[in-house]
């Protein structure tokens, strides 16, 4: 397999400079051959970093004949139109999580995708992480027997910096956030959420609560095949990074995650003390590298991937939802 | 203190000779004088054990000069009119929980106690298990800062037995099981339950579908402080007792309970394999104890039992609630 | 099996009370018929308690014919003289650990019992521990393969208290306290110790120092089939009782014990802080009374106590190897 | 600060790769400017992945002019001359722990480096991982109080490959693995040992007992200071890669490592199982890029590196004694 894919970042956030990093180092038969950011000293610096082509124009950028593939890290508002550009302009995608803001955005980035030709992930590499495929695999296998009960716990350290902290441009703590745990949901229980009611608001951060934004919320929800589920997000927690998955199944439960780290504790007069996890780039960084792979794996031998148009459509609906319940204050049917 | 209570246990299921044993041997200023069950070769039998009084008609037990108080351990149905009776005559009552299956029932045995002046404590044993008091103290200490959302998950390891399997006898799941769950959220939050959305089914039992009951339920709820609340409760757990509270406040979060005893471990080439917790009777024996103690306290002192015939309504309110809104398929809103 | 064992417990401290207690309530076909300890306010106040007779001197005691066995619950240095004198008298002998302060004692004792042909116990409950039973059934079974390598960590919280300071009543360290952990290296291994060598020192309390005692010990060892072991003890833990042990084979290792409990903890800035383990009355309780059931099994049944004066030898051999390690900074060759 | 230090690294098995990795990609101020094995068709390949200059020979490499400094990952016996050479050449040198196979060797090492006046930094990593770190900082901090005690358990999930099965060229068990274990026992102890007692055998692996190694050693020890210590070492473990220190202290302990992976585990009627922790590179890659980092800073900034010749030296001479008490079976004293 001698071809290799031209990938070129744009948005070199947090999570662009990670897709950089390991689209130039940790992928074969991938090569990072552009950054793009309109931020220019940005993305000079990540360009010159690699010794690679650096735009400050996401248009240029696309109609680089190296590139053969985008990785969409943006704001979430812009990711739409981004898609669909580089659609048109004949590129495969890979676009970080949420997929868009909204339902009718989702409906049209799939449209244009398809009317493309091209692949299309979307970056929730909780499905690339080993605890997690594990769990899924273990599901599959029927370890558990028929799962009947999904429980999803996220607490963020931190609130969301700069535009994440404006629901508009990041679909708010159900979108930006959650979109993960409902990804997981739907993905470990082989099933749809159909139904979902909210209650949560801004108790914790003035600027979360002007900006019409949530800060802890709790969720309970139905699948399509009868069963359960109940999420949980926040976006404090002083002790660390907390995201646990719970699986109850007939037979058996699966456990994923944990509250501590169990490599250093301190045992004085006032009891053993763990630390928190650290944040979700250590946590998953062998999962964006699993993901990368995916994409690029999906490219050249020409399969569907794993987390596609479809689930990150799902997700928008489901956050929907979630807002549509939560301001309401009642329970909220999903049709697909 | 030269006083001492006498003590007679009505009911010698499972849990009336654990109570049995306790104010036989452990509660100070406490004497068992008397036990009592229909069937009379139960009652003969541990009242020979302990060289004390047995009767097979509570009403006789009733009249004993010698009895101050009673303990009630038998099927929920029966626990009106046990307690009205015993107030009727006089006696302290310790009922075991829920007090009764009807909100109805739980108003009148209310009035009666009031009438009778007798002390009535619920046997919500969990509010004096040590690790549950400690979380209590924590939180009203202000070490989580103002508490936000309650978890409680509650697993048995088989479904109930006998009487208990008939919802009408025991209230059904959300009485005969989690009100336990329901009087913690109460008072670790120091907080009413507003409102309950309630998902679940039998699906793990035939006998408990026949009977009308659930064997998974998912419920989500509000504090009346605006607080959020979680439980899921299922009578089924192949790996043992799995009971885990959490409490998120702004400040810090509490866990308690654990899935697994840490006690004995063992690594092979499948891993390393934890057992998990033995049945409540020896998590909770403690408790017992101390509960026991706390009941023969408040009549030597003339205090008001920490779960009096309020919390003991009030877990019947929200079970009856919890049960409309499977029903109804929509969240219920609670009046008090 | 109608018979029913008269038992008689001499040395009413914090051990004889937790034996008075069991053998009163919690074993069948034995009953607690007297109670004996120097200090006559204790004895009556005990005796009282459970309505038996009490005595202020021993061999009254042993004249009783009532009694069929005692439970020696006195300090070491006495344990020899009351252990022959009950068998002398045809009186059972369940003995608190260790069985005796000297080797030559020990001997005596074994000869003793073997004369008179009376049953001879020896109080190492660990054995009846259901972790460390699971331990050995599991390492019996082949479940770890060969076992290589035994580890031992004990760690008491606080110093032993009145006479057990003094190491020429108690042995010092290594049979007062480690003593057990040397009968569970020759029990889970099923091999004897053939060589120690101890580094340690008194550390900690001055007043450790000037008996002569140690509080901090470090000690490796061989087993008689080529297997190691090493075992660390200590007389202070700051953060609560804490007891490991570890036996690694050639195809899995067992873990018992842990440093801390689970059932409570609390995530805050300065991480998640879990409380230590209660101390061993505590942890052993369900063993104490397993052990006093097979005491009383192997009186009615003709058994050999599964901890008998052969096992009470050994542990006061290593210890006395273990003190001539000590002083002559070498290791120390044990002959059997 | 400019200048940028250029850096080959020789010796590209599995951990002259990740240095290899580390140096061309996470660490600022460095240039990996070349690689080199006498294996030439790996040189070439990772030379081509990087775009770097490559090497067959180490004579070669050391008179490349950009070279500032080189890393030395080749198989322990060649230690000793490479890092003369290197010296000579007048460049800094970064070795792969163990420093050198005899301790003749290390002082002929240290003396060249001196006479060249070059940077000598030991891979010993753990010294860089953030858990270790975390301890060293805590006891200098004196949060146990004075520290009495370290206990080391390491278990690799393997026996050691290739050149590093036989003891010759790799030092044996005590250098090759648990050389590792001593030097954190001096580090975090701030104490040299200064005797060692040795039991161990080749209990598993017939090619390692063919060829004069052991695999499993149970090694207890004194320091300078009056502590103790204790180090269990084991070429297999079936759950996965087992490491596990303790530091016992007046005040307090601390704990570093586990042996199971908390963040995936399942319930069933087996109990909870956990899998083990994956194998030291992945445990440990933090730690590799910190140790690569330190290097290239102590080159720029002109300081001595946390683990120096003195250090190296120190290893090799405890190993040494532990092979003399293993093969006269008595504790041996270390001169230093």
């Amino acid at each position: 397999m001698g071809r290799v894919v031209g990938v070129g970042v744009v948005g070199l956030g947090r999570i662009g400079i990670v897709h950089s990093e390991i689209f130039a180092l940790r992928v074969e038969n991938a090569k990072l051959v552009a950054v793009c950011d309109c931020r220019e000293h940005i993305a000079r610096s990540i360009g010159e970093k690699y010794g690679i082509k650096w735009y400050a124009d996401y248009e240029k950028m696309l109609k680089d004949k190296d590139l053969d593939a985008v990785v969409i890290c943006t704001p979430t508002f812009l990711h739409a139109d981004m898609i669909i550009r580089a659609a048109e302009e004949g590129k495969h995608i890979l676009t970080e999580k949420p997929m868009t803001v909204t339902v009718d955005e989702a409906k049209k980035v799939i449209k244009a995708v398809e009317k493309a030709g091209v692949k299309l992930q979307v970056a929730y590499m909780r499905r690339f992480d080993y605890a997690y495929s594990k769990a899924k695999k273990s599901i599959d296998e029927g370890k558990i027997g028929k799962p009947l009960l999904f429980i999803g716990l996220a607490r963020d350290p931190a609130p969301p910096p700069g535009w994440a902290a404006d629901p508009k441009k990041s679909g708010g703590i159900f979108l930006d956030m959650l979109s993960h745990d409902f990804d997981m949901a739907r993905w470990l229980m082989s099933a749809e959420i159909t139904e979902v009611y909210v209650r949560g608001g801004a108790y914790l951060y003035e600027e979360i609560r002007e900006k019409g934004d949530l800060d802890v919320v709790s969720i309970s929800f139905s699948f399509d095949n009868g069963a359960m589920g109940y999420i949980h997000g926040s976006r404090k927690s002083t002790y660390g990074y907390d995201l646990r998955t719970e699986v109850y199944g007939t037979e058996g439960t699966i456990f994923i995650g944990c509250s501590s780290d169990p490599m250093f504790s301190l045992g004085t007069r006032d009891g053993i003390t763990y630390s928190g996890i650290a944040w979700f780039a250590g946590r998953f960084y062998e999962a964006y590298i699993a993901e990368d792979k995916h994409f690029i794996e999906c490219i050249l031998e020409d399969k569907k991937p794993l987390v596609n148009g479809i689930d990150g459509l799902r997700a928008v609906q489901i956050a929907e939802a979630a807002w549509k319940s939560f301001k309401e204050r009642k329970p909220v049917k999903i049709e697909y």
